[in-house]
């Protein structure tokens, strides 16, 4: 699945990723109201709403991109209607040909991790019969367990042929609380860079690892770090956009062949609509805007990449 | 949530908590071929297998403890059957004044934490209704996002008066990896804990705060350590029994009021019919083994807090 992202990466030639977080308050209110409408405000409304939204989405901007990034969480909170609506949406991404990363940052120890594992990228055998619960092709993982808790994701990622992104430094402002702690004269998410290179050599495609990492757009000078320090892993860079990341910061991320990285921008892309660039489209014409702001995002990092050559 | 959890530990005099982490390999066959009778081997199957051991075992054990934790990884492979079961179990225990303890070990950054704490522990907006979609009393929570990932959870817990328990030292043989990196001349778990502490001093329920930690059994000095830097927080103790923890090495885990820690075991008690100790039982009175594995532990543990006297 590393060579299908890459692949379609060089295709689009766009390094980007949609993160499909669709909170209610990102969706237009005509969308809301129809939903509503048939399922009353339930949290089978609230699926529907979402599923609406993601699918506009999805159709507007599948074939100027490589993947998407539905974030669980989203769903999780609307219980089983919503994870329905996040298995739909895997599906529906899929039908489409594009990478899907699920980003449900699980971690675990041995036969937990292994259930995740199973649950996310593999298959779960019950019976003579085998089946694929959420079938995403990425998954994103929390090392804060050690190799226990990672191995067991390694062991369907060689048997599925599917990745999983290991957060190293993560985007957000109090990320350095435990991450940036120096251990032995390094920072701990060097520590972990260096488990990922560890675990990525043991998982390789043909150019790039099944392992790969995730470095928060917003600390450029630490993705240049980890960058040379994982040279086989894709870096998935959250935080472009609405969390302060532009694409000067971005070009670290990559290696010379200009591939390795791959940025997610979420809120930026999906609500675009709202913000004062976009307006103009309206909230009925939502998709468009997502579509017009993908266009800008993908120029923005294109143009960073080209004047960096 | 937490005076809760305390007075039912004083009631029934058992600090301990069962695991409902019902893999598959653990439901005796007739069971299961009941299940697949009437559903297929299908996702459905295994689900409505994984309810029927649960309910049998909660029914065994339920006056014995004043709580349990389901593991959500061992439902969430099967999908939305499996999720489905996941909060029948949740209710069913709540039913029989449980304490449930959520072991979803989640963890993200701003509205997405908020969007699993209200997933788990709250209830998400709707128009102008609310719900609840898996309603568990307490949630486990990874720490390496840092404040960001945990703030959330805090806001609920005190809305909602329930709690959580911040992974600190993980009772897995690689836990050191990155848990026991030492950072300014102590290990990161230890600065984990002072933040736990801090965290803890900002939920305070009566004595002990709604900020709880995960401390393995099967690191008892890390566990003295730790017991003294977070004095207001509940332990939860992962690693008794199937993964090597004994009661003499969790005596350090509880405070000189007798109180602060609940031990889990999951295996030990869930599969007991499994044991050499327990096989007399059979797989058709796998309960029974439960029951016998349940009562075993807590004189186990109450002898060892006795002798420590």
């Amino acid at each position: 699945m590393i060579q299908k992202l890459i692949q379609k990466i060089e295709k689009t030639h766009a390094p980007v990723c949609v993160g499909l977080d669709p909170m209610l308050g990102y969706i237009p209110e005509h969308l809301k109201e129809a939903a509503f409408a048939e399922h009353g405000e339930t949290l089978e409304g609230a699926a529907e709403a979402v599923w609406q939204f993601n699918k506009a989405i999805v159709d507007a901007v599948y074939d100027l991109i490589p993947a998407v990034k539905p974030q669980i969480a989203m769903y999780e909170q609307f219980g089983l209607p919503g994870l329905s609506v996040f298995r739909r949406t895997v599906d529906y991404c899929h039908e489409k040909d594009l990478v899907v990363i699920g980003d449900v940052k699980r971690g675990d120890i041995g036969s937990t991790s292994a259930a995740y594992a199973a649950g996310h990228l593999g298959k779960v055998q019950v019976g003579q019969k085998e089946y694929a619960a959420f079938d995403e092709d990425f998954a994103t993982v929390n090392p804060y367990l050690g190799t226990d808790g990672v191995k067991p994701f390694l062991d369907v990622c060689r048997e599925e042929k599917k990745g999983i992104f290991v957060l190293v430094k993560t985007s957000n402002p109090s990320s350095g609380e435990f991450q940036d702690r120096i251990a032995d004269g390094r920072p701990l998410y060097e520590w972990v860079g260096e488990k990922v290179a560890e675990w990525a050599e043991s998982c390789m495609g043909d150019s790039y690892s099944y392992v790969g990492a995730v470095v928060g757009a917003t600390y450029p000078q630490m993705g240049k770090a980890l960058r040379s320090l994982m040279p086989k892993s894709y870096i998935l860079v959250p935080g472009y956009g609405a969390q302060g990341g532009k694409g000067a910061d971005l070009v670290h991320f990559f290696n010379e062949d200009g591939l390795g990285a791959v940025v997610n921008s979420s809120r930026g892309i999906i609500a675009a609509y709202k913000q004062e660039q976009y307006e103009k489209f309206g909230g009925d014409h939502f998709a468009d805007a997502s579509r017009a702001a993908v266009c800008d995002m993908i120029a923005d990092i294109g143009g960073a990449l080209e004047r960096a050559k």
